[in-house]
């Protein structure tokens, strides 16, 4: 059993009062000899201090509560060992809230974590939040007066401030090196719509078309969810539309793209070229290792904790806009069709 | 700013332990009109317990501890979207706590743990973790009185309880399916010898061969490290040493055989056939999608949370050894030499 101050007091032959007032570094009155005898019981009993109450009393609990999607998706597991490498780096700990992107389970989340005297959020918002249901979030996150940070997702009408990666820039080099390769038609599948990451890709992507002098055709683009799933659906979508090659907008959807492939007796690159997005999985174990926009996510995760401690120690949340620069991480999956 | 009850009392017009006792069901002695009144306040204000103080008094903060090695590998990640999500249907929260193999960090947060008022422990014990070690670990949460549950890795000598795979079974379905199809010259790329569910693996894959009337030869079994990189470099030992086919103990070190495949010129199944283990990650993304050993792991995730909310329930740590049954899942990655 957990070993108490009522237990040092005892031990030591001493009230709880003393030992209390030891311990706290307010024992001026305490003779010195008490004092060296209850410093001693505390070394021989081993004994800690019982968080729950330092957290009660300093109003902190050096905890951080992460709500994202879902972590057995390969994305936000390897945010999630960021966030919580840096927690552990700085003492802190992390409760891990998965909402498998359910706006009612992100708020339930949301109450709990302050219930239970979480000091911070991190929050990659629901998939399938709006922006009134976004709003309706934050509201609360305000209400209760919990500091927040939010990571990966963001609608910036809604709130200015995340940390995110720039996914215009994503969605350009993705787009430029396509056209490099010397594709003119290339479908995209998107994020779902309602998402402004995957909207700012398809702006990156459109103007690299444009440099490129390539004339962008809606009918190319393909409204995916980010899995495995949509993935497939959109590759059998664009290939019957005659692309060559396919901007896929996160890891999962650029699988599906493989699957398709695979299903289909075609090969990649040969039959469709592929450029994938987030670079967090497995991409160099495809016989065409895929060419992919990487992320830098774990960093990401990093990085929203030391705003998130930083903004607590300085008692002033932190409002800034750091944005991570994607890098074209080139493999196999792309055909040179200027060859 | 969260509310306390202080505020409460401040706009009922009362005393805090007035409100206290509204809350806690003992305001018998209190009038009814002011009962109606606080607890319309509370209403009001939106007001909800501080689970610091409620944890402090009622010793049980509904948090639990899980200690894995590393959350960003597919196979913790699906764990852990186990545990968490049984956690949340019971109204459990998780702290996570990644190990990254350490035995030190282990003990680091087995201490934090405890100091912050957790549970219970799932523990996945560091693959560092030499019996002498894990008997620490152990030792120190026997000490510290935290009620604990062995996921997955496990060393039956220092504990006979735990939630696991039946590994035997699992070796031995993974042997008896690669003799079937007519291979007599099989590798094995195991885990790390200290872990017992490496050598159980081990274990069913020779009974296998036995009742198959196989020999096994110990030459063709090269220890890995259940990473991608041993998987290649046993890859490349066992190739030289002539097998047709190769057992790999997980997920990675099978991925790991296929890029020693890619980066060599040969193909799965034609030039090696292989049998992996765990099935979590994307066994069907492959030119040749992943026969393997399937562990229900999300399932093992949950059952560990059930067990441990049951024992502190009923105030009696469960000790009992549930084993899953793993089952095999054919895909394409074996070629029949029968034919």
């Amino acid at each position: 059993m957990r070993v108490t101050m009522k237990d040092i007091a005892k031990s030591a032959g001493c009230s709880v009062t003393t030992v209390s007032l030891v311990l706290n570094n307010k024992a001026r009155s305490i003779p010195e000899q008490t004092q060296k005898r209850v410093l001693e019981v505390v070394k021989e009993l081993k004994y800690r201090p019982n968080q729950l109450a330092v957290g009660l009393i300093k109003k902190q609990t050096r905890t951080i509560g992460l709500v994202i999607s879902d972590v057995s998706n390969s994305f936000f597991a390897t945010l999630t060992k960021g966030v919580e490498d840096e927690c552990r780096r700085e003492g802190w700990n992390l409760i891990l809230c998965n909402t498998n992107d359910y706006h009612k389970r992100e708020m339930e989340y949301i109450r709990t974590l302050d219930d239970k005297g979480a000091d911070g959020i991190i929050l990659c918002f629901a998939k399938e939040d709006d922006p009134a249901q976004l709003r309706e979030t934050l509201g609360l996150i305000g209400e209760l007066g919990v500091p927040h940070i939010m990571v990966d997702r963001y609608v910036s009408d809604v709130e200015p401030y995340f940390v995110a990666t720039d996914h215009e820039k994503g969605g350009y080099l993705a787009g430029k090196h396509l056209a490099g390769m010397g594709h003119k038609r290339i479908g995209c599948i998107t994020g779902p719509d309602n998402l402004e990451d995957s909207r700012m890709r398809t702006e990156g992507f459109k103007r690299a078309l444009r440099e490129s002098g390539i004339s962008f055709d809606g009918r190319d683009v393909y409204e995916g969810n980010y899995d495995m799933e949509s993935g497939e659906r959109g590759a059998e979508y664009l290939m019957k539309r005659g692309v060559t090659a396919i901007f896929a907008y996160n890891e999962l959807t650029a699988y599906g793209v493989y699957r398709w492939a695979g299903k289909n007796g075609k090969t990649v690159p040969e039959d469709v070229s592929v450029v994938g997005y987030d670079d967090v999985g497995f991409s160099d174990i495809f016989n065409a290792p895929l060419t992919s926009v990487r992320q830098p996510v774990y960093e990401m995760g990093k990085e929203a904790v030391r705003q998130m401690i930083a903004g607590i120690k300085e008692k002033k949340p932190k409002k800034e806009k750091i944005q991570f620069e994607p890098e074209l991480v080139i493999r196999k999956s792309v055909k040179d069709l200027n060859r």
